[in-house]
């Protein structure tokens, strides 16, 4: 019998052929004529040797991991073989390497279109420091998120007590937004306008905001954990999502030539342009704004993909906080500088959706055992909702609730038969709502339902945001 | 009997009594008329906090720190009991938060002065976008350092494969000094200028040398270890040296009245005034470089002093690597930012003539034992030499090379009675040779020795800077 939690295999060969691929996708902004966008290209090369420099370490450093005690045995498995955890590092160590090395392509005079060329339809006229203080900031963000999430999986601190520590990380964007006097307006709904006016200025409140907005991001990837694959593969499907929506405002050089001189014409009719394609409409600064958000999100597309790879059913590596860290901060900062921090939220609808089905447990209503993961039957290889045994009545409050939640179906309640007092329920996690409302599965379907209903998400996401975000919000969407 | 490793006592009324003056510094710049140099007021209030933060919290965090393993026994006392490593964790952590912290004081609209104030000789006209990624990308090394030098404590790697770690940590140094067209010339000693001119470009070499400097100050720390105190108290001689030369080039406000008035003249003469005194002679741009270097050094002393009251002999906390990356960086930090790395080097003295003497042992030449701590003597509590034993003869460089270190009395060999060959050397480290020269003595005595040669090593470098640089530079001494 082969060993269960051998390093997966990696197809060496299919995998060099992507160096070339990559460094092409670097090297090409210095080759005449510099294609639109140069720093995009050399961001997704970049982001192609990330994929690659994840496949290989991961396997490689597990064994260092282990043996620094920083492993841990698989919950839902027939084997015990200790499995190494928080390998999220090696894959936060990449990316933010990746960040660091792709400053001179993104800030230095390659990259920036003189005035008289109009590749990307941006015109930086001048040195961009005020974007490489924010670049830089949202690196420090990063880094320092991922310093804390590695430290929670050293120190193994108590879940109760770490819920703030992301505001931590969030501290230099904070800094560097307000000495750069950010703006703190938002755009008020129509409906809500005649009492506020078009535009609010929130003023501290705002901090508080985007501190708040990261403390949820990395919590509720956080929390949506427990089965191989599950917190990547969140991950994977919002940071797709995020690309989808940035790709809707790059001015998309689709202007096609009618190429009337074949019917004899003189001259050509040309169609389209920059910024002819794109949401942005000849914004430059909404193009600025979505490629940010482009250069955080591709590598980390890069390093989660190839990190998917060895943490997926069966799992050779698990993440640890580490990695929910590092995502649920890189999501709150492209939200955050990058001003679409409501759209990013709709991407968030199922940790939203468990963030809230996890309420009473996380604040005390109904007990909250240490894990809350599906229960695994050693027969049948079937993942059955585990439940949370309630040794006291419940508070009127907590009764009350969990009733509410038994009434929609979002928990199974065991019941006292003769007093009627509740004895059990199932952990109110969407892990457990999944297998409550769909029957017992393998661990494997388990996650592809997880993976399935986080892209449901994002259609509806899609659907909230550019259909019905009209009726509240006029045309001025930022 | 006490616990030898219990938590060292704080003077809590007195600590209590530095908040209101720590925040007197903080609000200072708020108050009129505005001081000059108000962001130096707060870097000095800030350092404070640094200082009580880390008083409190080392000896608060060191049983969770034992609790992680991250604990040693002391090799050079009687007693077995573990002691609590990696606090330098702590000390990074404060120091980064501080750094973040001061931001907006540095760098936002109340610490600028308007252009028709003249307190500090500084007129900044627009935000100062550029300084804020210089010190952005500052902060993002010092945290990575204090990330590897972290990841070295819970790996343990190996030395010799950590010698080229730092220059990681240097790279977001050197992409934003390249993004932002650093200088990269040098200003040529008299004597060479026939043959390379006055300011010579070293292009990609003056990378290279960024990047080895950090390596440089980083090891050098790191290697000169061992004893209760030593890498910790290395650290704040350096920064008290690199403060009393930032010290140099401010605007001091000395210029006086003669007030001539009293004697009955009309108008007042005065005397000085800003930039009257200091080096800097009217440059905007020295006294904003080490302005720069002195918002990194005080909260640097502030950690470092606060952590020399537990690590003290005898030790209720030790550093770890983290300690020695974190201050190493920091040094090479406002040495490449603040442009005065030549002078800086002059203040690693004796961590240059410890690396030079490691050097046969670093490189193989001589074998090299794990530990090359002193030999403790558990009866008489003195540290003698330890020595290196020679299992096989030595090649003939190593020999040659012992024989010459021997020679100048920098290590003691025993020789063979019969065919004179090599058998052991005492281990090639300025505390064995501080031994070797000065006799045996206690572990406190040998702290106290060494703490006095790094201060008389930062006089000799004041001396050849400010004296004998004079004669192969001219004025201008960048």
């Amino acid at each position: 019998m082969p060993d269960p939690v051998a390093p997966r295999r990696l197809p060496s060969v299919l995998l060099a052929s992507l160096v070339p691929v990559a460094s092409w996708f670097i090297v090409r902004p210095l080759v005449d004529p510099v294609p639109p966008l140069p720093a995009l290209h050399v961001s997704f090369g970049l982001s192609i040797f990330a994929l690659l420099a994840t496949l290989y370490l991961v396997p490689a450093l597990g064994p260092s991991f282990a043996k620094a005690n920083l492993k841990g045995r698989d919950l839902l498995k027939t084997y015990n073989t200790p499995i190494p955890e928080s390998l999220g590092l090696v894959c936060a160590s990449v990316y933010i390497l990746v960040l660091i090395i792709f400053i001179p392509f993104a800030f230095s005079s390659i990259s920036l279109t003189d005035g008289h060329t109009h590749h990307e339809g941006i015109v930086v006229k001048e040195f961009p420091h005020q974007q490489l203080s924010v670049y830089l900031s949202s690196l420090l963000s990063l880094l320092i998120a991922t310093m804390l999430g590695f430290l929670d999986d050293v120190f193994d601190i108590r879940w109760r007590h770490k819920l703030p520590i992301p505001i931590l990380a969030s501290i230099p964007l904070l800094m560097v937004y307000y000495a750069d006097r950010g703006n703190t307006h938002i755009v008020v709904p129509i409906p809500l306008r005649p009492v506020f006016g078009t535009l609010l200025n929130l003023g501290p409140l705002y901090y508080l905001y985007m501190a708040l907005l990261s403390t949820f991001s990395t919590n509720s990837i956080n929390i949506l954990a427990g089965i191989n694959g599950s917190e990547v593969s969140q991950a994977i499907v919002i940071a797709l999502s995020v690309i989808a929506n940035d790709l809707l405002y790059l001015p998309w050089p689709v202007d096609f030539h009618i190429p009337l001189h074949l019917l004899g014409g003189q001259a050509e009719v040309e169609v389209g342009g920059v910024y002819s394609a794109g949401m942005a409409y000849g914004s430059t600064e909404l193009v600025e704004r979505h490629l940010f958000s482009l250069y955080f999100m591709l590598p980390l597309m890069g390093v989660c993909a190839g990190f998917l790879y060895h943490n997926w059913y069966p799992a050779r590596a698990f993440p640890g906080d580490t990695l929910c860290y590092l995502t649920g901060m890189a999501f709150a900062v492209v939200g955050i500088q990058a001003h679409y921090s409501k759209t990013l939220l709709l991407f968030f609808i199922p940790q939203i959706f468990n963030f809230l089905l996890s309420c009473p447990q996380m604040f005390g209503l109904v007990p909250c055992p240490r894990h809350r993961v599906p229960r695994f039957d050693e027969n049948s290889y079937l993942l059955h909702p585990s439940k949370a045994v309630l040794l006291q009545p419940p508070s009127h409050l907590g009764a009350l609730v969990l009733r509410i939640f038994s009434a929609l179906g979002l928990t199974e309640l065991t019941i006292h038969p003769k007093n009627g007092t509740i004895l059990e329920c199932t952990n109110l996690t969407i892990l457990n709502f999944l297998l409550l409302r769909l029957g017992p599965m393998r661990e494997k379907r388990l996650v592809q339902t997880l993976i399935v209903v986080q892209i449901a998400g994002s259609v509806v996401a899609f659907t909230v945001r550019y259909g019905l975000a009209n009726l509240v919000y006029d045309g001025d969407r930022r």
